[in-house]
């Protein structure tokens, strides 16, 4: 264990570099803030390549720092408290921080994904850009047991430290393919075996709970403001809506997806027997 | 229309003092921003006592204020920017402020929801800590056609400008009712012909899925960290629970509340034909 003491410190200046997110793309790596979050990121098989925390944190969450030692051969740091604050993105953190590996990175290519013999429910993502609402997203996900989700376009990113608390770790777990666009992803799709189907707020669409989920779907939601792109809608196989009795414009990004994800999971029957 | 200029002006000073719950409760009245959404408050029927506007908005918003002062015979200034700082609550304010009285008080008293005969669907949220979460909330009740929400025990409040925000103006159209205690106003409920359900993530409750929507229901759903108050679910006729198939602790407080609330009206056949 090594004490940092300064704010100078280039170990804790480099991981601070990890709040932005072309560092994270440049290092392959996150910062996880929080002792749940971290000992959540072990227990879910994500490598930890060090873990920060200040003796504050130690003594109140030591069977948090117990499980990251147990899933880690990684270094650690005792922080000062002023030192700990570089890497807080919380206003009351717990100075609890791993950095980490991308999970998975091989399994989650666009190629891997097209590769693999559609099954399932997968959700898609067109150019989400508040991080809360991505979170929130994912862990109402991985809960209904969507099996993927893709991030289209340029979506903000989902190992963002709001993004993460957010999600309850659910990035840490579910699988998360980045396609640059969903348009011309499409025939992939379909060459693959899936139906693609684009929600969309027009009582003219098919209403979801009409339906059949039982085949392998790719529902694709859009952002928050503006919805799907249009050539994502017309690369679609399908149009279908929730139908609404009260303002159409009222379901906001993520009641919408949580609704879609739910209709997906529902008409599969595995949320019904 | 009156020109105010200084920082020091009362009316102004009165009219901020709005954004807290406590002068709220005192003045009867909250104090709503955006060009939006106040003309989305004045063509709700909300009783608009005084609008205020700086040159920028008055060029950026004309028809938005047309609507408002076609209206609302209430009286309007003209407010220098540094002037209308003291009223936003957004870092881009689009210097657009009407200070409302509350919506239709008479009809959405404890008394007179308990003298109603019971029908429909309603919403009852317990001790909901979040603003942008009850917002959120509220908007997907409206556009589900939920068609009350009881407000229990300390929620935070829906108007407050956080709130409004993220409802979209909900809360100007649907009843929200105020009851100290859910667990106490229970057999109210159930005399008035209401059957109430707790929802609850216990895998041996009910499954919503299996639940008969077709009566009039009101759903009590609980807070973000901690759920429903055990004497609530005690006081509950019935405990339903969303079936899941990753981690329970997965669905966020608005996120249950969305799959909770569809599942009512999908029920109800009213999403379904």
């Amino acid at each position: 264990m090594e004490h940092i003491t300064s704010r100078r410190n280039e170990t804790v200046r480099a991981v601070a570099a990890l709040r932005s997110a072309s560092a994270r793309r440049k290092q392959q790596a996150f910062l996880c803030e929080g002792a749940r979050l971290c000992a959540d990121a072990a227990e879910s098989g994500i490598s930890i390549r060090s873990f920060f925390y200040t003796q504050k944190a130690l003594q109140k969450y030591p069977q948090y720092l117990d499980t990251i030692r147990q899933h880690t051969a990684g270094k650690e740091y005792l922080l000062e408290p002023s030192v700990a604050q570089l890497l807080a993105d919380t206003r009351n953190s717990q100075e609890i921080f791993c950095v980490c590996a991308f999970p998975n990175t091989a399994d989650t290519t666009p190629e891997s994904f097209l590769h693999r013999p559609a099954a399932g429910a997968c959700l898609a993502l067109e150019q989400l850009q508040d991080p809360a609402n991505l979170g929130t997203v994912l862990r109402t996900a991985e809960a209904l047991g969507i099996n993927c989700v893709l991030l289209c376009g340029q979506c903000c990113d989902p190992f963002s430290p709001k993004a993460l608390r957010g999600g309850m770790g659910a990035a840490f777990r579910l699988p998360l393919v980045h396609f640059s666009s969903f348009a011309a992803a499409a025939p992939l799709f379909h060459q693959a075996g899936w139906q693609t189907m684009a929600a969309v707020p027009d009582t003219n669409a098919e209403k979801v709970t009409k339906v059949d989920f039982s085949v392998p779907v790719i529902m694709a939601v859009g952002n928050e403001g503006n919805g799907l792109l249009p050539e994502t809608v017309a690369a679609c196989s399908r149009r279908v809506t929730i139908p609404m009795l009260g303002r159409a414009e009222s379901l906001n990004a993520s009641a919408s997806a949580s609704i879609l994800m739910w209709e997906m999971m529902r008409g599969r029957g595995r949320n019904n027997g």
